[in-house]
């Protein structure tokens, strides 16, 4: 008999998810339908700072798959504007209501795909809903802000200091309009230590970006309902446009308001094949918690990449295969101006946190040769365990060449690698592309070097 | 009492051994004296085509540390011009000639450091030793080079297609030469399988290089005993001055005379703190053999990041501490032209010869989202055992922010990883570094897929 796959959410996780299933289950064998309540299928949502700050002109280039696309070539009807409002475990069945005609339905299913993604958070302040306020996390959000751009906004102000915050504030930059940034932390790029977030603050500087760091937001001015300016402990900071950088939580209301569990993170969990605790529920993407594999604890963290892993892993399954993802390392880059920022592993705070001691090195070096021609510089933070030397997490800044050598960093994380371990790895080399020891190199044997000196300095344990 | 270590070789391997001995022993504990039988110490003899192209324009930028420095800083005594002609191992002693004086004396030793690096192949032919025919090994032969380009040679002919021959070509045609490159084997860049080095080839006839591929050479023409022509099969290839890029051989005669064992590589086997098969004989560097780590084998590959750790180690253990090394991968990286061309582990050949059987994948992707600015195009090519899926190598052509991804390649080889466990490994995205599935993870999943339909078309074993 045919079985039914109702998707919640239609982006990254919910269409890789579709797809996947229908690689391996006839039309004959499987309807399937996802609901959006966006306008968009399948897109980019990374790619947002880039529309707005214009090195990205049409929409279309970041949505990797339209509806039409998905009906024509896959038979997986996607349903745009359509919102599921509630969702009835006993019966197997979602209720839907199509924005455009205000008519709600309820649909059965005999599997169910929630990838209802995340929402930005909000400051619960004063005005903080009023129109100019922009969270970014879908892409209507970006075209919206666009548009504010578009239409004439000249002052902006970023609330927070992360890396869509860092992101968007850049692309404003680039469109002209005069930028403040304020986070209420002490530094900007909190996913970084906050020495190394010094590094990017330096870069947001000279890119004319007025930063107000220890600044904790209070409420929002407003004029004729619209946004006027942010008011802080420091001062009133005039906006045309609000832009909210503090990041996302995992959007599980509708799934823990219909009774499937959801964990402390905020996210749902699933097991391995991403099967949610309640029957014949799936999840997937930035609505769920995934599994840590260096702190061995449950996070949420929202990012492309690891919906689309996820939504591949639940659709084959769905599709009677069998898939497992699992978990993550805390992998993230950016780019900020000419700046490559990235990280992996645990930065210090989250190893403690994780019950680790730990020794950090830091340590300065070139992207390529010291004599070739463009070399530049790249600090590397290593973060490793006392005693036994395993990596725990490395954190990188640097300019051209400089943050995709996180990678090696994470693989080895992935094969709990110790920095001992480490330091002899055949990594590539030739002038125009290292120094003749690859800065990861470096910052490993110096990270051995100070578990040594630890172990000397503190004695047996 | 006062020990004695001399150290035959200046570059690399026996600097960095010198200098990690002095680390951890005093001069008052250990005398050391390195003969160097060229004009400079501790250079990077990978940075020779970029002072032949230009790009480079001080021979001292290729110099790491000067004979000077290495007297002043660390107590290390460099006679340059000074070569080692003989050891006599029963007698700890080695034989030396002052190369300006031409006097020799004998040196006695506690332990003895052989560095003295690899020899450039040369073809046994006719007039292969002419003046205007150059190998590129040491700085030197670098400097030689550069003067007979700038003395106004007008045609280069480069035998020998590999990294260095390719290296040279491109340099040679920056400074306006017309370049002829003939290879006796069916594609250039025999380091990677032939479908690969056919990408190399475009982008070398691109750049207007004259390309003779299966084109065996036999003989030179000289007039006035300087070389005039190069002679192939295909014809005479004019040439005002002739590159060999016919790879190195390990210098290991020096040894081999002695009585110092040396493997069937042609290199000096060493234990994993390199010291060699004789009483008080280390050894590291392009002169020695290193244990590959995949084909379970001893190979010889002169590399200066080999030599710079291998160096490390025995000069640690030189100095009374323990360090090991643990072998290579078989990872290289090369620029020519905007093109990056990188390799590790096993290439299809030496897959076969090592006793593997494996599938292959070649995936075409992007370096950076198919949106963002900048994207170019990347070819990655993995080989996989058969059945287990085991990662053997992978190979990587392509532009800006392509080659380096090899060292996520690398550390899954240095960590025995499966191609399945690697495609759901945290590799950082971003639009600005990646596609949201890297093109390394892309490349693995193709593999397993590969792995699995092996095992559905062919049966269980």
């Amino acid at each position: 008999m045919r079985r039914r796959l109702l998707v919640i959410g239609g982006d990254a996780a919910g269409m890789s998810a579709a797809s996947q299933a229908r690689r391996r289950r006839t039309p004959d064998e499987l309807e399937i339908v996802a609901f959006e309540r966006g306008n968009y299928t399948s897109y980019s949502a990374c790619g947002i700072p880039y529309l707005v700050g214009g090195e990205v002109t049409e929409v279309d280039d970041l949505v990797a798959r339209s509806p039409e696309v998905f009906r024509a070539k896959h038979a997986i009807e996607a349903r745009m504007r359509h919102e599921v409002e509630e969702i009835d475990l006993a019966r197997g069945a979602v209720l839907v209501r199509d924005l455009e005609r205000g008519a709600t339905s309820w649909e059965g299913y005999d599997d169910l795909m929630i990838a209802t993604g995340a929402v930005p958070r909000r400051p619960e302040l004063p005005g903080s809903d009023a129109p100019g306020i922009f969270g970014v996390q879908v892409l209507d959000d970006g075209v919206a802000v666009r548009e504010a751009v578009l239409a004439g906004a000249k002052r902006a102000v970023v609330i927070g200091g992360g890396y869509i915050g860092v992101e968007m504030a850049e692309a404003m930059v680039r469109r002209g309009l005069d930028v403040t940034l304020v986070d209420r932390g002490p530094e900007v790029m909190s996913t970084l230590d906050p020495d190394m977030g010094a590094l990017v603050r330096e870069a947001l500087c000279g890119m004319g970006i007025d930063i107000h760091t220890s600044c904790a937001v209070e409420g929002f001015a407003t004029a004729d309902g619209k946004v006027t300016a942010v008011v802080c402990e420091d001062g009133e900071f005039p906006a045309d446009l609000v832009v909210l950088g503090l990041g996302v939580r995992p959007n599980s209301d509708l799934a823990a308001a219909a009774g499937v569990p959801v964990g402390v993170t905020g996210g749902i969990p699933t097991d391995l094949r991403q099967h949610a605790y309640a029957d014949a529920v799936w999840a997937a993407g930035d609505c769920v918690e995934t599994y840590h594999l260096v702190a061995r604890r449950p996070v949420a963290i929202a990012l492309g990449t690891h919906a689309n892993k996820q939504g591949r892993v639940a659709g084959i399954n769905l599709g009677g295969g069998y898939a497992t993802f699992p978990g993550v390392v805390g992998t993230a880059v950016s780019k900020v101006c000419d700046f490559e920022i990235a990280r992996t592993g645990l930065k210090e705070v989250e190893a403690t946190r994780a019950g680790f001691e730990f020794l950090t090195v830091v340590v300065e070096s070139t992207t390529r040769a010291g004599y070739y021609p463009g070399t530049t510089a790249i600090t590397v933070k290593v973060i490793a365990e006392r005693r036994s030397g395993r990596l725990l997490g490395a954190q990188i800044v640097g300019r051209e060449g400089a943050a995709k050598r996180i990678d090696v960093f994470a693989a080895a994380l992935w094969n709990e690698m110790d920095v001992h371990a480490m330091l002899n790895m055949d990594l590539s080399y030739a002038p125009p592309f290292s120094p003749v020891w690859d800065p990861v190199l470096i910052a490993a044997r110096k990270a051995w070097e100070a578990v040594e000196a630890d172990v000397v300095r503190s004695g047996p344990d």
